[in-house]
């Protein structure tokens, strides 16, 4: 059984880890930190794990995460950069949920974050912790920076034409829309249900954290700079990112096949037949990206439709495949279970 | 492994069930019929099931569903009575999800549902299944009628007081709140999205099916006829039933202590802390009817509140369970999973 | 031309009081007060706003309130009871649509809403502003309080019951159910959209501000102390309330006709025909009460379905419906548009 | 005052034309036709309707059409071509909101819509109502074809940019949200809210019909042949559309004050300042678009925002706008109340 520790486990992100972890078979949930709920019983927090998990938080200080093999941390950037050192040195692996890891340019890092990195030494150690592209890396990585959920969603999008090297890489479009949980559990107006509901909205035109995780991630496939506009869009749903993406044809391409091919032996992607519009709902709960391949009129412009669930292949579910990898362990274990539909 | 088949598995109930069993272990699907559907692959009408269940849906005349141990009807009403005489016949047990078998009095039926029933032999064989009350009988049935959404919520929160005859029999109130999932996955102007969003009403006033059963249920344990006024709403929601249940006190009695002893051994019902107020969520996709009780400024009127999803704990959660029962199963096998919340 | 004046306008009863009060042929916008927010556009805050409403909000002390001819207090509780002796003295009049003057049992208020009140020799003077109840008495009102929004829906479904003395009094029961922006724009999480999206809940059994200010109500009308219990819910949409009633005749009644002739001759409510079962959105946007009358089983229990919308009829509609009243205009003027529906 | 009729009320469009016609100062409601509900009350089939409209339906062949002013198609494609020549002939004017004059080339038409046209003739004849583009030509038109909603949206983002010829016409790209009710009140699964809620996805990639006929605009515009790739998707919301439009520069272009410049006269265009971006609840219920224009990273991409609300400025208003225009009025006559927000 592997100890399982939880750092910040009060979010989205947190509960969604206890949900998926709490059945898996190879996992003892040993201890979770919460600074402002230290004391507060697990189901307190949420009522939808009470006779799940019989744990409460506890405070940062006194947690012990260093008995743990491997520590997830589900907190806001900023937090895993100043504890993860510690924890690597008592041998505790690490699987950071937030971005403290995810940029390997650190300047840039600090510029999109605001703040000083707490331990670029580290930056580079970091396995970016998307199976489909690194999957070798991870299984002997100390240190997983798990990516962010549209980069997630539009990178497994483009990773096959990219690859392959047919299309405009300095002209990609990812048009995004994120179901509110995204966002996170802040107590902020605009996410509120009056705000939201009912409602549709682009955002973030003026530069998004994610354009330079995405880019990065494509550019290291390719192997040479790549051009992306990227417009992220709320929409009034709780789960579910649906990624629209653009890319203009550079060689005649059989690009259903070329997607099949690429993903053949993915248990967790998942191409439909060519024609498909994928749900955001078929892959509800599930750790899943379902791509959909396009050429309208038969024109140069590919339309690639890339959904996956926001909180478990774009965060979660994702967090429990690395650890998976970096134990040993089948990489769908306890990660099988159907979407919820309706 | 206990051969299944499955009669009507197109609507929300049969995707449920699907979705319910293809997690289940001691469970193999063998066969799945749908007249319209037949030959059509259950991934092409439920994309959420694409690598999950590999069967295709059979026309009824072919469907092998005499070589299953257990067959479920998820059909409208007016089927099951049709073809669970010919099954029983050749030993298959039957686990009926419509309202065919609920009502003990078949004239009633036939006035509630329109129509002659087929089979009034098997109506007092047949037994309801609420575990929580009918544990023992479901386990050596041959024939199980599965409850309502709506009676399953509304007896689980009347039960207790019912037992210890403490309030006013002849003048419950059940003020019961349903997601839309619940009027089934039928084309109907009402039941569309730009009907049902943002709104909410009352419906069924002049009188609903689920009336008589909730009646029949409560009428036995009470040992004499209940007067109940029931009225159901429909909120925007996809699934969930909330109940608001009231009823006078008449004789002095601590609800909370009675609540939490009568539900001390069931793993499916879960009485909260005083003071508490269930989210309709904290049960989304469990097989679970979380309870709270309420005695508001401390007046002779009790206030339960009973919650559940409609389709687990209110269709195949429960049917599920009662086949457990049936086949000698620990009670709770493939349903304890944790509920999907956010 | 009115000339009016607005403090703390950045609620959703603000913007909807501007969103009327625009179309209002009688009204002259002269100033909007808000703290947090003074110099910025109306606009900028609320963008359905732009080309319709040219104003900035201003800091409290600077506007020019005395010059008004009446202001609306769209505050939390507290504030108008600070503001409003000033402005009465100077001669204007003033509607409030907070809590401050609702209830006539000073003491009471204090405890219920947990601090001193600031001019409770005003209390007593205060009207409260449900037309159907004291329309002559708002004629003369230099301060009307405006009620809240479950008291509205509440209370027009009961009056014609207690008026009639046909019920008992002692026994009512409110179940109502509230879109979301009924608890404010307010940065809390439970009101987050992915809380309270896909979700039904009860709330507020513990004790909730409203009850007391209906029981004032309908004992007044009663000329005796009334028993009620008042169960809200937060269902998941924006606008409208669903209040369902439950009341035990104590003399054969003609229910319906009893209500068609109390409402013969208001504006505002609209007694439906019998078999009803009204939607909240058939309300939404407008200031307007839909009312069904219902004996279910012909028993003795009488339900009445009450809707409105919470920011119409439940606050800022029927605010300017009180400010008609007051200024001699036809109660209806600026307020007949038909609802948004869909 | 204008006798207006309209064939066909009984959808969301048709509803629509009601709510905002029975506001307006020169409209007097002559006849409503709908054959399945000829007879019914306004009312029966839309309470939100209930003391606003007092018609009823009448059969089409009884309609006294012949004595209108006007006559609106609310009707699927295929009805207004049948009955506009006889209409016009008694010299009534005819405002289709319907496909059927939309399409100049006859040829198209048909393959797209499947059916023969019954008066090619007329088609010639018929005014596109853009009123921001054929605004002379719509003041004296027999015939208006009023746009469809994605049409509008897109159309009126491209505009400036087309007219301007400063973007790649070859290679446009429309990335259009909708809300539900875009799909009209057809009694179809996919439509139902347990499938659309909590829900989002791409449809119509295979061709779409608004494809041709927004092809067709900006060509007419532009003066030359426009490529275009269109991506409708279906967003879980009522109503609403939010057109992101992708564009290359072809010509350095201050792009903020082109569009600013272009629509500067406009009464139903809002093109907000830079960096906004705008919510498709901003002009719910209202006769508007808003626009924002984007140029992510100083790239050579532009990126423009444009909202309407689908049954308003995407259908019913945007006819009542050329009706307006047929007629002489100002054209905001009737159309100037806020947006519904929250």
């Amino acid at each position: 059984m592997i100890k399982v520790g939880i750092v910040g486990g009060t979010g989205y992100t947190g509960v969604e880890l206890l949900r998926i972890l709490v059945g898996h078979p190879e996992v003892q949930l040993h201890t979770l930190t919460a600074r402002k709920e230290a004391g507060k019983a697990v189901a307190e927090l949420f009522p939808s794990l009470r006779r799940q998990v019989p744990l409460k938080f506890s405070a940062p200080e006194v947690a012990p995460l260093a008995e743990c093999d491997v520590v997830f941390f589900a907190t806001p950037h900023g937090v895993a950069m100043e504890q993860a050192p510690a924890l690597l040195r008592a041998g505790v692996r690490v699987i950071d949920l937030s971005a403290d890891f995810r940029l390997a340019d650190v300047a840039a890092w600090e510029q999109w974050y605001g703040m000083a990195h707490a331990c670029p030494e580290l930056v580079s150690e970091a396995v970016y912790g998307l199976p489909e592209v690194n999957r070798e890396r991870i299984r002997s990585a100390r240190l997983v920076a798990n990516p962010g959920c549209y980069p997630t969603a539009v990178q497994l999008g483009f990773l096959p034409l990219v690859e392959a090297g047919v299309v405009d890489l300095a002209h990609l479009v990812a048009d995004a829309k994120s179901g509110v949980s995204g966002a996170g559990r802040k107590a902020e107006v605009p996410l509120l249900f009056s705000e939201a509901s009912e409602n549709f909205k682009a955002y973030g035109l003026g530069g998004h954290r994610h354009h330079p995780e995405i880019v990065q991630g494509l550019a290291r496939v390719a192997g040479r700079p790549v051009g992306l506009v990227f417009v992220p869009h709320l929409t009034p749903m709780v789960r579910g990112i649906h990624a629209t993406l653009y890319a203009r044809l550079t060689r005649e391409t059989d690009a259903q096949a070329l997607f099949e091919a690429r993903y053949a032996r993915e248990v967790f992607v998942d191409v439909l037949p060519a024609g498909s519009h994928p749900d955001t709902r078929s892959v509800r709960g599930a750790n899943l990206c379902r791509i959909a391949v396009h050429r309208p009129q038969g024109g140069d412009t590919l339309v690639i439709l890339s959904v996956i669930d926001n909180l478990v292949k774009g965060a979660a579910g994702q967090a429990v495949q690395n650890m998976n990898l970096m134990f040993g362990l089948p990489e769908g274990l306890g990660l099988t279970q159907p979407p919820l539909s309706p």
